[in-house]
């Protein structure tokens, strides 16, 4: 504990212009990765859409208990690797799931066959 | 409708084995994003806690509503381009914020200061 709040007190002589610039700095790296991420959620989605059109067309039901049980368990373990939470990382992909479940619902509603 | 459903019904006649491969790539396509956006994610909540370590040092505010504001109009016109639901952009921002809040709370919190 001792070192840590040593090593924190000794930042607090950052003067306010350098704080302001490491402050921009991060918010540029956030905005970076959250444009790659967007791009990312853009392009699963396109494949989620075409998973939801194979499904309503073969009767298929729109949610897979079995797969996203396999799909936690893997982003799991891809938090613990990157230094995520996993329990965020199991958050984040219900969050996604939950929408792409809206989508597949959607497709079927309007699906004529 | 009419070209659509004709374009539906054609595709009736893929049989299951065709099925199941498809469903199988696009699988493969969105473990890989997933994979993708966890790795991002990890990356941003690295800068979001040196973020929030730096706001709690220099007794700044955690939460930024300007900042957000402007994030959210950005990421709104970055879903536009990529054809992602401007609306589900908004929500998975607000979503990560959610926690990056819940971070910066507990820096703020466990900061001795």
């Amino acid at each position: 504990m001792d070192s840590v709040s040593s090593h924190r007190r000794s930042d607090l002589t950052v003067p306010d212009d350098d704080v302001r610039e490491v402050l921009a700095a991060l918010r540029d790296s956030i905005d970076n990765l959250d444009a790659a991420m967007i791009h990312l959620l853009a392009e699963r989605f396109k494949c989620t859409q075409k998973v939801g059109a194979l499904k309503a067309r073969h009767g298929m039901a729109p949610s897979d208990p079995e797969r996203e049980a396999r799909q936690i368990e893997r982003l799991h373990r891809l938090a613990r690797e990157s230094g995520l939470n996993p329990v965020f990382a199991e958050r984040f992909l219900n969050f996604v799931i939950d929408e792409v479940i809206r989508h597949h619902r959607a497709i079927a509603e309007s699906t004529d066959v």
